[in-house]
């Protein structure tokens, strides 16, 4: 990956500029609980909190039985972004990011918000995967920890809950299990009863799905639990607040009698403890039914609470990000060992890819960012052959759609996968409309290069053929072939190749 | 693997026998041109051919240009096939084994056909995929030829082309292009004509499908190119009755004079060659054609025929099956590497599922090789996780539904892929009704009993649990839990388990 990550420096450029002047950087984490806005000055490798703020708004209560999102939850995130946004202002795209966890995963109309919240910020939103959370809320949790013994990070959020064990900035072990303070409370508490047995029932179902991950974690094994996020706040605080723990510190003995307490309110609505915002108060059975499941499968004495969670964890990336330190490069390397990839046919491609597109940058207003992707593209383009080569685009783009892939959101994930999916055979149409609005240009300028840059090197040769030259006009391609002596292979597979493309309305003409 | 090897070996346990009396085997290869039975009995380690017979079906000039197989094409099948039946009279299951390729793998309608031809024969058939059909091809050669240096071999068939490099019974490079006689006959000579630019376009086609592996396959190296089936057999008899070379033999330059004088014929309707069967001269051409492209890529001076191709590969398999060498154990073992399960807990479940089945053995008549298929499935089923944890039954699913898993048939790997598909969550109402009418029964009851081992075993201990009592009446499931200290988790777990089954109109009870 050395000539990847040579490349990167070189067309990112600006790594040095980031130990001189101080960088702004934002990060927004949309909750299923709570949605965060953290922003930060970024100078001499330390970040310097500029502004924090954090509003309940519920995302995960506005998501039915439908699995769809209603108005009146998108109604209140809007509202709660539109108060975010002024904080935006002059930060660059590449210096902000924008997540979205559990109850965007899981609402089927996502999208739908997501465009509406896109126009309001003025930038791109990401859905990112549960094990990509648990890695960004490692990041931010160890940052915030000085001593460095190995760590049980606990986050339970609104929807989902990520246990991590790590060691510095390294994760040893992580996950994250679909149960939040805010879906089970719909689910074990809906009536508004609160009772032992409901208790129970939710502690019940959270071992379940504690269940998987208990043996192997006991195995790994740690030194220190450590809680994070709202949830485990509130439990700290609460107890500190009966005087019965140090400050930031829940005992098993503070939880039980915690727990006792609530049972004891015997109603939602009834919950009302010093200490405890009355925001929470009607999530917080829930949450403590959460806690009390981890403390119960891990065998825990007790646990503090740290700050440092999940929008921490995204400026720290952000801050790692195009620059050789950018996890997606392990990601990639760990992809191309996995899956066999032929290396040099993967490097051919990408320096035919590449070459194609520099000739149609400024035609086709394609940026660095766009340039990497397609590289990166290029190098995984055959990753689905380790399945089968029968339809090996397919099994590609699934692999890219599917997996766990440290480092990339959801909409990069989905462009690798839309290119991978789209570099040979018939050009997927219905994929591509599939795609949202805003992503179809581009992605298909992206997905004809690679497109070009295979057929190109179909014989697999031993370097990149020398490139030919390409031009854009619009939509439509025109390629100049020189002579050469596999010429007459190459013209049959380009004249496939129009074929291809004219099927999707798309026009390549070869001079 | 040792332990499911000691298992085949004891529930097979019949191996030693086939060293004592002769075994009666059978294999029907249903080809896209021809379809061909052989008959042969198993004695000290050798086959001796008993009944050998083919005919020209084309059955893949029978599928439209609408992905369908024509009623004609089915009806031409249909009778060859009765009349290979009576040869298969007194041959167990276990001993015959008929198989389908391109033609079948790439129509829209195969499994309307399959069916009825079942019916007919009364016994499986199986659709292999073209990885699988160049392993047995490559198993069928290799028993053929005397000499032990590294080969290729080739075989043209009537829909695919299957390439291969191995040594003695080792394949080291396969892979199966999509061309043959027949689909290249319609692809390029469809009006009838016979021309030099015809030839040529069908040549640089061929040419096309070669590009990706011809580098690859220079660098692995041969000494001996070797072919076998129809087209080479005949263009070797062709060359032979011209007297230009060696019996057997296709030399580079009797190949050009042949491709020449089938020029000179102008008309498809035309060819008539000494040597040359009358029922294969009208895809002659497109055979030699494909022929010219592989002697063209790899550079051939000449090529020997030999006998043994796909159907006495078929039977070499058939006999290396259900035993240590069962070249599936192999496959198995590269999954579990390649997808990192956790061989422990897979082993645990394994040993449940089977302690559960053999419980309900009689009642639900379930026979050794389900019992196999159960342990295997036990075996597999996390390996989606190596893709990601959310949803890895459905991962898992894929891959083993897609994947070329040398050794096994494509209702073999559809099995697996199901039982890991409805292992866990929600049984799969949908996936499990577009299972074929006879497979359904069995594949529901095998994936009842994976669903309760992983549930017993769903805390992931040291070593399988205790073995609760299972009964079976119709498909009526009852499970006697004893008290154990997990007992309150598992009681959650398997009132989940309970309410999944029962939305899908199965009924589990305990007591």
């Amino acid at each position: 990956m050395t000539a990847l990550q040579d490349r990167q420096n070189a067309t990112t450029g600006d790594t040095s500029a980031l130990h001189d002047a101080p960088r702004r950087l934002a990060a927004i984490d949309l909750g299923s609980n709570s949605f965060h806005l953290l922003v930060a000055n970024y100078h001499n490798d330390r970040l310097q909190v500029v502004a924090r703020k954090g509003e309940k708004v519920q995302l995960a209560d506005g998501v039915g039985d439908d699995g769809l999102l209603d108005e009146a939850a998108m109604t209140r995130a809007l509202d709660c972004l539109a108060r975010f946004a002024p904080f935006l202002e002059g930060i660059t795209p590449r210096n902000l990011r924008v997540v979205g966890t559990n109850a965007l995963r899981s609402a089927d109309n996502s999208q739908a918000f997501i465009e509406r919240a896109e126009t309001l910020l003025g930038t791109r939103i990401e859905i990112i995967a549960g094990r990509e959370e648990a890695r960004l809320v490692y990041l931010g949790a160890a940052h915030a920890l000085a001593e460095d013994g190995r760590r049980l990070i606990v986050d339970i959020g609104g929807g989902s809950t990520e246990l991590i064990i790590g060691e510095q900035f390294e994760p040893l072990a992580l996950e994250s299990l679909t149960m939040g303070c805010v879906t089970f409370t719909r689910r074990f508490f809906n009536n508004g009863e609160l009772s032992e047995k409901r208790m129970r029932r939710a502690e019940l179902a959270a071992l379940s799905e504690l269940a998987n991950i208990r043996r192997p974690y006991q195995k790994v094994g740690w030194l220190d639990p450590v809680g994070s996020s709202g949830t485990i706040k509130a439990t700290a605080a609460v107890i500190a607040a009966e005087g019965k723990s140090p400050e930031g510190v829940i005992t098993r003995k503070g939880l039980l009698d915690l727990r006792k307490r609530l049972i004891k309110c015997k109603r939602l609505d009834k919950v009302s403890m010093s200490g405890l915002k009355a925001d929470r108060a009607r999530v917080f059975p829930a949450g403590v039914a959460i806690l009390s499941a981890i403390f119960e499968a891990f065998e825990l004495e007790e646990m503090r609470y740290s700050d440092g969670a999940l929008r921490e964890g995204v400026l720290y990336d952000l801050v790692g990000r195009n620059s050789p330190e950018d996890p997606r490069h392990q990601t990639l390397e760990e992809l191309t060992q996995r899956y066999n990839v032929d290396i040099r046919q993967a490097e051919n491609v990408a320096t035919t890819a590449i070459g194609l597109l520099d000739q149609v940058r400024d035609a086709w207003q394609l940026d660095d960012d766009q340039a990497r992707f397609l590289e990166w593209a290029s190098r995984l383009h055959e990753i689905g052959q380790a399945i089968s080569h029968s339809q090996f685009h397919r099994h590609g783009a699934y692999l890219l759609e599917n997996s766990d892939l440290s480092g990339f959101s959801r909409p990069e994930q989905r462009l690798l996968a839309f290119l991978v999916r789209a570099h040979r055979r018939k050009f997927p149409v219905k994929e591509w409309q599939a795609l949202p609005k805003s992503e179809q240009r581009s992605h298909s300028r992206l997905a004809r290069l690679l497109r070009l840059a295979v057929v190109i090197n179909h014989s697999r040769p031993e370097q990149a053929p020398a490139l030919p030259r390409l031009q854009a006009s619009g939509e439509a391609l025109a390629l100049h072939c020189d002579e050469s002596e596999d010429l007459n292979l190459l013209l049959a597979d380009l004249e496939d190749e129009i074929a291809y493309q004219k099927a999707a309305g798309l026009e390549l003409s070869l001079t």
